[in-house]
């Protein structure tokens, strides 16, 4: 179906998913697990216009379980990218003034290499002999990208939740490519709870016996394990407050209890239709390498978190929700201090909201003044060589 | 293994597990949900002596996966009951003071009547043909065992999270039975995000092919789903900052990454652990319909909450803890508020805590003090007949 014209009107509109492929065999690329992988695939998305002198480029990474499709409409979509409140002409991330690149995950299931993917040596998926990947890995093929695309340094990395953490290990694993950093909703290292939490959903996935350790395209897959993850993640992308405003204690479609032990109540509903919708995009096994990719993120690696940004020179923006309980607002302020430790140049906001997690995506009021506002200046100084 | 001596000293030592039947056909109790029950055999534990005027009893009611031995040793127990820093001589409730008493909820799987009790008439475990229980079907079938004992006024009804429900279920239904209630890290209604868990929960169970329809005794058992169950429930009886405090990024049994979609990190191990061991004592039918009769659970019954506690005469204590965010203190303050509208006494006190929901029972200190004077205060009034 395609969007209506009152929509794309304020959007960038149609927009083309294109890939890249590179480190063909023999030159495969090494991971940090010290595996080798190639060829790798990477989808992307561009909107706007890449500028004569490549200084107008904005990265955006995405979460666990988006794409690179962040914003405009492809041609059959019912609806629009994943960020599009926040990216398109005349929004945040102005496409009038710069050029944003999304990618998918390397480990993901929407174009680029992951599990799902053919292994060429075998000629069928890996499953799960597709090897371990980390953030840095995410970042270092995004970083082939941007380097295909001639862009020597990018003006702005950007992301919320996993997407924040990509941009953050970008800057600190290699600090002259990126001249600023804005970080939503993130931290510095995945904590007991967020690996916890992980893990519960891992398990779902790993213990549904269609999982089959791994091994089940063409074949029924886990989609009951696969629901429940994705249930359970709803949870932890709500808050309390929020869930009750949304769902309260109203029952679905009926006005009395039924007393049996099948679903009766909104919320319960929601999660499974959530659940259920889930399934039909996305892949288990890239579900569970994903996580386990943000399980290993530490940008310390256990050392001191004061010294992390020692080598850094990007400019940062940090925001954060006031009813996030998955990436709470007090480990936002830890990168804070340690960006302020070594004297860069940060500002930090916590917005005020019932959203949770999601406010990332949908406080877009709140963020867009923020967002806007920092982007001119970080321009302004890049063009002025500061 | 008996206990070691030292350990017995400071308990109320060895106890025993006594049970009561009642509601024999064609005497069945009528249930909540309509359906009628019988016989139904409560497990229950005593601890103390009642007095000759019956009037230092109290009642402890316990959680979802708790059972009636809250206190004092099984000749086999390595560990003791479930409240046994709270419940003993000279403790929190003075066992040389008051006759305690705690039952296995009706739908429990410890003794008392519920989905893995055989069903007179077929001969066979109910499994999922038993009726759905409510807390208030909790609260009639405790209240027969104490009509039972003879007792006419319980001195104090107590308990923390579903203990606090059924407390408070208790008093607003039969406000005449009670002098006063603990109600301890619980709330007046569940929430969406509480039922949101829930379910989640009983999807892990129910979607677990072993589950079999709840036909499932004497076969294999779905013990991957209700120990996916049990992991999850963990996460949400712990916070943030216990989890950070007891296991951090810290790994299990190693030192460097495997790099493998295997558990590493040693909230890992911990969560798997609990949910191997909860499944070898708890029944995971149990666990469906015990959370099923929590999510029924809504004191003003979607009424106006003021006036839920307005034939009420009782003296409330109302404990929460800083850090629990299953049960936030702010739904035991809206619950105060509602008291204090109907001009009831009552003294409410936030414990500041890292341990989350569990710190109902672990925060001993902090509750022991506050209880002690509570129900010494409450003693005096009732031997004076205030």
């Amino acid at each position: 179906m395609p969007p209506e014209s009152q929509q794309l009107k304020n959007s960038i509109g149609i927009v083309e998913i294109k890939s890249f492929t590179f480190a063909a065999p023999p030159n495969e690329m090494t991971l940090e697990c010290g595996a080798k992988l190639g060829p790798i695939t990477l989808a992307y998305e561009t909107y706007g216009t890449l500028n004569a002198a490549k200084s107008n480029a904005i990265v955006v990474s995405h979460t666990l379980s988006m794409d690179a499709h962040a914003a405009g409409y492809h041609p059959d979509d019912k609806k629009p990218g994943w960020w599009e409140e926040m990216i398109g002409p005349g929004k945040a991330f102005d496409t009038n003034k710069y050029f944003m690149i999304c990618a998918n995950v390397l480990g993901g299931c929407k174009g680029s290499t992951g599990p799902s993917s053919v292994n060429p040596k075998t000629g069928k998926p890996y499953g799960s002999s597709f090897p371990i990947v980390t953030i840095g890995d995410m970042v270092d093929t995004q970083r082939k990208l941007i380097q295909h695309l001639g862009i020597k340094k990018i003006l702005c990395l950007a992301g919320g939740s996993m997407g924040g953490l990509q941009a953050l290990e970008w800057v600190v694993s290699y600090p002259d490519d990126v001249a600023s950093v804005i970080a939503i909703a993130a931290n510095m290292r995945q904590t007991a709870q967020q690996i916890a939490l992980h893990e519960v959903m891992r398990q779902a996935i790993m213990t549904d016996p269609d999982w089959n350790g791994g091994d089940y395209y063409g074949k029924k897959i886990p989609a009951r394990g696969l629901a429940l993850a994705r249930m359970m993640g709803h949870i932890t992308y709500m808050s309390d407050q929020s869930m009750e405003e949304k769902f309260g204690r109203k029952l679905f479609e009926k006005n009395k209890f039924d007393y049996n032990l099948s679903a009766e109540f909104e919320v319960e509903n929601y999660l499974k239709q959530r659940g259920d919708n889930f399934v039909k995009r996305f892949d288990a096994n890239s579900y569970l390498y994903i996580s386990k990719a943000l399980d290993y993120f530490d940008l310390a690696q256990g050392q001191d978190a004061a010294k992390v940004f020692k080598n850094v020179k990007a400019n940062f923006l940090v925001i954060t929700f006031t009813s996030d309980w998955l990436y709470p607002s007090y480990q936002s302020k830890e990168m804070v201090k340690a960006l302020k430790a070594s004297d860069i140049d940060v500002s930090y906001c916590e917005v005020a909201s019932s959203y949770g997690h999601d406010a990332f995506l949908v406080e877009v009021k709140g963020q867009s003044h923020l967002i806007e506002h920092y982007l001119s200046r970080i321009q302004r100084e890049v063009d002025h060589g500061k």
